[in-house]
């Protein structure tokens, strides 16, 4: 997509260099910056510190990764060079299938050559670019005109390599000049709404407000929203889905009011090894996130600030599990899929 | 209650100097603060700028405002100096019925002499502080030892003249052994549960955590949260709520998950004119609540940053209204009521 006129991807592979290139999205929306990642190990690095994050993007990136790392393996006397690399890349984002997805498919090319690993990186990139696509002219059928959608989190282009998940439905019904307006829950701690979702969107010049995720409710039970769509990070063979913290309450909230809720996800999303959610791990991460956050002061000046009170913690798990039952349909590249029909697609 | 070993209220009159006396709350929890205010606009306007904040201390400071209107008026020549003062204080928050409660007591009182309106008003604080105990002495009968519970914003004795309603239940339950343990919803935009909720439960050593308002549901379904209790800014005759934003999300998620939802507040926030909630009047905020974030950095020095998308808005209620079928009763000094018995007991 377009960031101030000029087309950008999340990520992409230079592979001349052996080097990974990404936006730098814990600067965005800030700040607009392009990091180079010279080694394996610093592209790991920054899926932990979530330079890159989302779905498609950590899978892409981690593909990169695992082909930077066939390369550097032609200079190791490390027999295991590669296997290491694949633990540590495998390591960084433990909730996230697009990861697995991508490592084992660049890792088991790269058992045939490095070209091959190198090739299938930039293939798993092209499809996640060709989901995302198709993914939005699915869910575009579901957007009447004007149509008002909230959406969780940030499942845009940023999430993936280009176009996005969530909100790519939203990008084709823009384009077919539906003029849709967009809630966007500001997603504490992190606030990927807020600051990425809200950043997209303005750049695409699509109307949306932000709001407090506190305040979904209140917008549904006035009648003001028709559809909620949001991305998943791992959807099990039942339909039961992890994703950001927040989206089992606007899942249970649009259920109440009878209002549809939809997950839009590639489908490499869905583990069918896992049956249900109940088997997924979910992160905990530092309760430093919710008590603390960053952005410009007045000056512009990037600023650490303390949130909470100063003596107490808090708990921060990265993700919740909406159980199947809340989810109208899962929206994929093979088209809308009701989550008890998912094991007849796989 | 106590603040560094110390009894604090949060709003006291000294007659003898017409000055009403208050804790800062905009600055806590980093700063406490006690702050003069020597005349009646100058206690609205603490009011309106939320330096005061929560039903009962919104009504007691309005109370203590009216009477130092009655002490001006005494050197006015305005005729309808007292009825301007009350039209100034009524305005200043829409939403707060004690405020109302308050301003027409003492109103009343005045009509008498200067001295029974400065009775009145203290009364109406000493009402509230004794209200505030049996809340509490109630509220306690529905915790059991160990119990969980969720409340959201705040309504500790921050948002009364002492003791408060959410939270004096847990006081007692503190006082009397049953070691609880609070999840305190951090209450965006304004953070009033992570700031205020937390700061009161740290000073009174209760077992407590910060939780991002997205991770109510999370906890709930893995079966954490024994009961919810949060406050009311004003209840109708049916039993629907206005409470601080996010309050009828917690009620829908708990009622889904099987978990008793309940109100405490005094008697007085029954507002036996609206017969529904549907008639409430909600006020929305500037999205600057929302858009930004004051709080210390590093070296303790505030700063507002800012927290979502350079270009992006927001929209912001600040309430929004529980229906009562979400709610398994009310909270009040003269016992805890069932939404469909509020009538009843007029």
């Amino acid at each position: 997509m377009k960031v101030s006129g000029k087309h950008y991807k999340t990520v992409w592979f230079d592979s001349d260099r052996n080097t990974v290139c990404m936006i730098d999205q814990t600067k965005l929306p800030f700040s607009f910056e392009i990091i180079e990642l010279k080694h394996h190990s610093d592209t790991a690095k920054a899926i932990k510190n979530m330079l890159v994050r989302g779905a498609g993007a950590i899978g892409a990136t981690a593909g990169f990764a695992m082909a930077q790392a066939f390369v550097e393996a032609r200079e190791s006397e490390d027999g295991n060079y590669v296997e290491a690399a694949r633990e540590l890349i495998e390591a960084t984002r433990p909730t996230a299938v697009n990861l697995f997805y991508a490592t084992n498919k660049v890792y088991t090319s790269g058992q045939e050559s490095v070209d091959k690993a190198i090739e299938m990186a930039y293939q798993v990139a092209a499809d996640d670019e060709s989901d995302s696509q198709k993914i939005g002219e699915y869910g575009n059928e579901l957007l009447k005109d004007k149509c008002r959608v909230l959406t969780h989190c940030n499942a845009g282009w940023l999430a993936f390599v280009d176009y996005g998940t969530a909100l790519s439905p939203i990008y084709k019904a823009d384009e077919a000049g539906k003029d849709p307006f967009v809630f966007v829950d500001e997603t504490r701690p992190r606030g990927q709404g807020a600051r990425l979702t809200a950043w997209e969107l303005q750049q695409a010049g699509i109307r949306h407000k932000i709001i407090a995720d506190n305040a979904a409710a209140f917008y549904m039970q006035k009648g003001e929203i028709d559809i909620v769509i949001t991305g998943a990070d791992r959807i099990a063979a039942n339909g039961d889905t992890a994703n950001k913290i927040g989206t089992l309450e606007k899942a249970i909230l649009a259920k109440e009011f009878g209002i549809p809720f939809y997950i839009a996800a590639p489908f490499s999303t869905i583990d069918f090894d896992s049956p249900s959610g109940n088997v997924f791990n979910i992160e905990e991460r530092s309760d430093d996130e919710l008590l603390y956050h960053e952005g410009p002061d007045e000056e512009g000046v990037i600023r650490k600030i303390r949130m909470a009170s100063p003596d107490s913690e808090g708990l921060n798990p990265a993700f919740d599990v909406t159980p199947a039952k809340y989810i109208a349909g899962i929206i994929t590249e093979r088209g809308i899929i009701k989550t008890e029909d998912l094991l007849k697609n796989k």
